[in-house]
């Protein structure tokens, strides 16, 4: 029905990534033998890679001067080479972050084990049990920009869930990067895992052909910008873990309570604007929209956000003028678009058209308009008279987040040490066959047992 | 670090799926109207989802001498145009076998329900309550080969779990397909869902354009030779379930009963050869191997295999050699390729190399190498001491299966009703913001609540 390989319809992976360059002998060589040593790693027990994190926590700090001082190089280089400010802000690696950072290591390294737990456990017949246990994925591919501290982060979550991990940073961060990896290793080589379950690629050739690594490589996770994770998105056939755009909306219902409604829409635009979990836009309702906006035009005018609205909220005080472009747009700056809609549904479709299924909110004292948004509205996170800068793991109890997920299948949201795990079916029996159910002269019973 | 769109190294869409066609506007309109009835398919509770399966099952029986009818007629057209015995057979639907698949649909009906389950109960702080729960998918795109029952059993998997679903079956069976969903769309017109939850593509460039549908169809489940599974992967960005290969293992160890080991390969070989679940490869250690191929290789005779052999198992009566090509092949016939091994470890070196990480089993009464074997093969079945057969949602007592999934990411293995749905994230609030908890006016107490 569908064309075949043999009819020169196939496109084939040559065709699908055009642009991402091949892997080199030696990357193929590098990635093999990180996908050895996680294969060793998936052997180690939770004590044994609990303490690993500790010896990779101790070495940091041996290491703290070294890392601090190749981060003044990268900074200084950087400077020179005119990158932004917010950018230097990002690279920059002091001892008061790098201390920070290493105690991050200690907490993953506290954090229960995600490996081995037994999801379901069946007997299936007399002697003939089924289980399904949590394994680690594999190898994990990450692509990180300018944060280095990001390196130590996955670096930890890799090795506590039993995964290798090749790791690509920013240019900007090469000195740094080396030094902490360099770190990062020696911890290892005082453990029970080999150094070589983490890798470091430094040339941009590489971090392109890693996308190609499907087969030694099970995920990819981008850390960076919209650009970066739309285009590893559409340039790999490994699955990727994480978001592209982060367009939240927050609706005020016309049964909002209005100094609940404001606070809210404060926090969720202001408390950090540039993290994909803060507002783009601002839904009202039109029964509400002049009295909330009587207060919320002043409000954010004092903590500096521009308002752009639609031509009903300019007609209630918003000044700039919103055009379409803006319901697509995620400013991750002081900047919030308005639109003054007639009722939930318009609201609901507006999120639906526009929305990226990050995080969505809806103020509201009517519980039959909060149960109809939290069960329609699709996203990965939908929230009743809170707010959406919520949205992240450590603030859900994961421990830690690996990244934010917007796609349909799991895992999705805030994903924590969960999400590089997957499981396996195990199945033990005493010479077991088929042909026995098939002929009837067994049955299967599927009765459950405990899963502990 | 990464090109970025405007560097003009970006592939993006249009290339990637190069001899694609782009969705009709028809296609697109059709596509959306599922879409559109899956939202309200997704708020419609348990009772009236089981029994709007009940009204599909008796619309059915409804039209039984239609279908029936109708299936005669691709089967006479099918013979004139010289359609392969196996694939003839795979096409009837008699009114013996419809009464089956009829009877799957109640089945279906009776399972639990997969929606609305908590799989997280948190409280983050007084009065601000997290909880993840089980919601569906949305869409999901069928692409199936000639057995019309499939249409039948993946459409009231998808009901039953809230989803919309587009069909595309093969052309052999387009008069059965085309009948049989009339009698489903009538079976949901009687009911509390949308009839256009489900729709039959019925031209190949349809089909081909549904992998286009990225942002209407959320999973692509392929039913059907692995040409077919291979050609999909590499040509669609919308997550594909499912597995191309199924080349399976069965390793006898140095230890394993003899008995049993026999009795194993041979209901792994020859309960139903053409199953993707059935062994393709038998590795024997080096110690065991003359006594066990002086009982199998008679007995694997007399069964109907051909078998072919490494070096070492010709020089212990295996008559045919197997090539390197061999190894790497799913016969999917009565064919066997058998290889000597030094040891447990060259056994598994074998399987990750060669395998498909579908289901790999060890027979022997060692439990250290029995341990090893588990914990080491990363394949979605790893069996003791029984067939490979076992490999299906059925046996497995998921009550039904959408597919067998060889990727890495979950859902793996067999899968069930709860392949199909995804989760959200809802949280409860009464005004809490971000900023209170980043200031230290309040703390995060991360309380598990009950579940149920």
């Amino acid at each position: 029905m569908l064309p075949t390989i043999d009819d020169g319809v196939h496109c084939g992976n040559v065709e699908v990534m055009k642009g991402v360059p091949e892997p080199s002998p030696d990357l193929l060589k590098r990635a093999g033998a990180v996908r050895l040593a996680a294969a060793g790693l998936a052997q180690i027990n939770d004590a044994l890679r609990a303490k690993a994190l500790q010896s990779m926590a101790d070495a940091l700090e041996e290491r703290a001067d070294a890392i601090v001082a190749a981060n003044a190089e990268d900074l200084e280089r950087s400077a020179a080479e005119g990158l932004a400010p917010a950018l230097m802000s990002r690279l920059k690696l002091d001892a008061i972050k790098l201390a920070g950072a290493i105690d991050g290591v200690r907490q993953v390294s506290g954090l229960p084990d995600p490996l081995g737990r037994r999801q379901l456990h069946r007997e299936l017949d007399q002697d003939l049990i089924l289980e399904r246990v949590t394994v680690p994925l594999g190898v994990v591919g990450v692509i990180f920009e300018a944060r280095p501290d990001a390196l130590i982060q996955i670096a930890s979550l890799a090795i506590r869930s039993g995964n290798g991990a090749i790791l690509k940073g920013g240019s900007e961060a090469r000195c740094t990067n080396e030094v902490v990896m360099k770190a990062l290793q020696l911890g290892l080589s005082r453990s029970a895992i080999s150094a070589d379950a983490l890798a470091l690629l430094t040339t941009r050739q590489e971090s392109l052909a890693l996308l190609r690594l499907d087969g030694l490589v099970d995920l990819i996770i981008p850390r960076g910008s919209n650009e970066l994770v739309r285009f590893i998105q559409d340039n790999t056939r490994i699955p990727v873990l994480g978001h592209a755009d982060g367009i939240c909306h927050l609706y005020i219902d016309a049964a909002a309570d209005l100094d609940q409604a404001l606070r809210v829409a404060i926090d969720s635009k202001t408390q950090y604007p540039a993290a994909c979990n803060a507002i783009e836009t601002l839904l009202v309702h039109e029964a509400i929209a002049a009295s909330f906006l009587a207060a919320a035009v002043p409000a954010f005018r004092e903590a500096g956000v521009t308002l752009r609205g639609d031509a009903a909220s300019q007609a209630i005080g918003v000044q700039e003028a919103a055009t379409e472009a803006d319901w697509a747009t995620e400013y991750l700056d002081l900047i919030l678009s308005i639109r003054v809609v007639p009722d939930l549904d318009a609201a609901m479709e507006h999120i639906r058209r526009f929305g990226s299924r990050h995080t969505d909110a809806i103020v509201t004292r009517d519980s039959v308009a909060a149960d109809r948004f939290l069960a329609a509205v699709d996203s990965a996170g939908v929230y009743l008279n809170c707010s959406t800068r919520f949205a992240d793991g450590f603030r859900y109890g994961l421990g830690a987040e690996v990244g934010i997920s917007t796609q349909t299948l799991p895992p999705r949201g805030p994903v924590g040490l969960d999400g590089l795990v997957t499981y396996r079916y195990r199945m033990r029996g005493d010479g077991h066959i088929a042909a026995d159910f098939a002929s009837g002269k067994r049955c299967f019973n599927h009765r459950d047992l405990p899963l502990l």
